[in-house]
């Protein structure tokens, strides 16, 4: 391959277009993320959850009339066949919720009478009942493996305000159920991440979305993609207390490791999302009287920075893990939930993805994913191996 | 991007290297498809399947004292989980058996208890666990939606053979079981296909190898993909005989169309599966008493590359779903069963791709693949849409 082209032997991909897309721009330099055409800070502030998933999936902001019945049907779709629950109680406890989330998932496509790929409308309807349904599914679990009876979805609460109402079986706090509105709203999207990636991957084979879906959730269940959120939270418990700050940062250094939750792929600033959670992390612990986390993440970036900066000589950014951590567990949120609750989001991106894959005409024909890969086999030198038949191999 | 590039926009990453690998080699123009070194003629003619499965996972063909221990343990691993037949008998029989498969896999992991990706060898007892069960868990489905009592493994057979015996309860005819095997070794691999890149990707995560495998059957759903084969045995039914099928192929052509199991995106020659599988197809017919489909496929290849040579100038050849579509269907394997057969073969590939991804080491440190994408949305012009609250949008 041509020295002047972009590399993308054995680096991921990293840097390297694959496909136009209408959906999200990520510009890392200027800190800006765009679900689109809108910042996602306008986002963040005046629109629900269930306007965004409209603007992903619909391409445009819904007016009140179009905004009201994509909320009816998301909420119908919020109860899931019974054979889900069945299938949930007979599971062995010790299962992490990701694992059961994507062996759910495909099953969601019981109640789907038009599931397939065949006219968009179909898979728009497919993809209600994916988001609808993730989050019945992941509150549904939580309750069962702690010996609780899954709480019924109330139809007069948000999505947001629905998930951790499953959750408790108490009705949220109205200030904690728009911050996890909100919360939803940042990580619906992010273009072609790892997991969005693997959706339109498993679309392009003209696959329905379910399957999509299950896939992209297997690739978010990595612990350097999704998992990296429950990684901060690992990482704060361990330091502790802000006092053990500077030995955690300076043994993290020393031994060429990460501080979880700065640095980031694409962002050379603030992740605009981080900027946005950590006002809502600390109101969140004052909520519940307990700004612990908050406090630690917040000193720990000043710190984190400064040693970035005097060690490595360059600046270092908070990425979008940094603050929902504490965010999300000072809202009761179980650790091993915090992938899962980002998959209940992100599934409306995904989504989003899958359509444009299948069906976006303004771009050439989509066709499947195909890479190829340099043989590098070196068992028999550079020729192919002679076969010895199995008797005579010692 | 540089014009002497390789074009990887828009292009599903055609002719795009991303990766070195030695696990296979696809040579398109001499028509050559090598397993770590071993040309796919001498492994489907002398090769187990358990023996490829070896060469695969292990990187070099077993002696008989490893190969016996590597079956030993296979065979251990085909009692899946009880909790699995639960969930399968609570199912709706309409489900697809693709569509179950990808919802039982993640569900493996339960009696594998040292899961996760901390060392090669937990990942390559996972990938047993996995091409054992993938066997138990598709011949089960089969049997349960069609009201019939799952059939146990039966430890005394092969692989293969173990799989048609559990399929009809009936111990297979020995032929019969010598071409499944050997149909199971020619679709066990085939480079990054897009199935084995949903894998990789998945597995770049750092996520378990269940989560990969789950993906990897989620891609293989879509009918561009393992579809295939399916779509070929429909082809051969519409046309039904001899007679018509100049007109078949006439009024295919006329409308732009394909024929199903002609072509192939990386092969110029006859795929070197298909010349294998084309006299197994023959004489399986044989057996059964019935070789009109193969005669059918036959024939559709001579007059099908006739036309295309007449008609577009240009030489077509068979890929692997031309004859294995005749060959599965005499051997009495349901229609729909076609891909989960496929994945049942392929599963060793993807586990062989994830390990490679996960643990190589000839390669620069695997890295998350993250490519980018061209944002190109223009909903509000050049500049970004002005965020207008939802009272005031009409």
């Amino acid at each position: 391959m041509n020295d002047e082209c972009t590399p993308v032997m054995n680096t991921g991909l990293r840097g390297v277009d694959v496909a136009s897309s209408k959906i999200c721009d990520v510009q890392g330099k200027a800190g800006k993320l765009i679900y689109r055409g809108y910042r996602i800070e306008d986002l963040a502030k005046n629109a629900s959850f269930e306007e965004v998933c409209c603007l992903l999936l619909h391409e445009r902001l819904p007016d009140d009339q179009t905004l009201a019945s994509f909320d009816l049907r998301l909420k119908q779709k919020r109860h899931i066949p019974e054979t889900l629950f069945t299938m949930l109680k007979h599971l062995p406890r010790s299962m992490t919720p990701m694992d059961v989330l994507q062996a759910a998932t495909p099953l969601l496509i019981q109640t789907d009478e038009n599931a397939g790929t065949e006219t968009l409308s179909d898979v728009l309807n497919s993809a209600e009942h994916l988001i609808a349904g993730l989050s019945t599914l992941i509150a549904a679990w939580d309750r069962l493996r702690n010996d609780k009876t899954p709480v019924m979805p109330d139809t007069s609460l948000t999505h947001a305000a629905n998930f951790l109402y499953m959750l408790t079986g108490e009705p949220p706090d109205p200030e904690a159920a728009a911050f996890f509105d909100a919360g939803l709203v940042l990580h619906a999207e992010h273009s072609f991440n790892a997991s969005t990636f693997t959706a339109r991957q498993v679309a392009s084979t003209k696959a329905h979305i379910y399957a999509a879906i299950a896939a992209a959730i297997g690739s978010l269940s990595g612990p350097l993609h999704g998992g990296a959120n429950v990684r901060v939270m690992k990482m704060l418990m361990e330091i502790g207390s802000p006092e053990k700050i500077d030995a955690y940062i300076d043994n993290i250094l020393d031994s060429g490791g990460l501080i979880m939750g700065l640095g980031h792929a694409v962002y050379q600033t603030d992740d605009p999302r981080a900027l946005i959670l950590a006002p809502m992390s600390q109101r969140m612990g004052e909520i519940t009287g307990d700004t612990r986390w908050y406090e630690l993440t917040k000193e720990l970036e000043t710190k984190g920075k400064q040693a970035f900066k005097k060690r490595k000589n360059r600046d270092i950014f908070c990425n979008v893990d940094f603050y929902s951590a504490s965010l999300f567990y000072a809202m009761g949120i179980p650790m091993d939930l915090f992938t899962p609750v980002f998959a209940l989001s992100r599934v409306s991106g995904w989504c989003a993805h899958v359509i444009e894959e299948q069906y976006a005409k303004a771009a050439p024909k989509p066709t499947l994913y195909r890479p190829g890969a340099t043989y590098v086999g070196d068992y028999c030198g550079p020729d192919e191996c002679r076969f010895v038949r199995i008797e005579e191999r010692k």
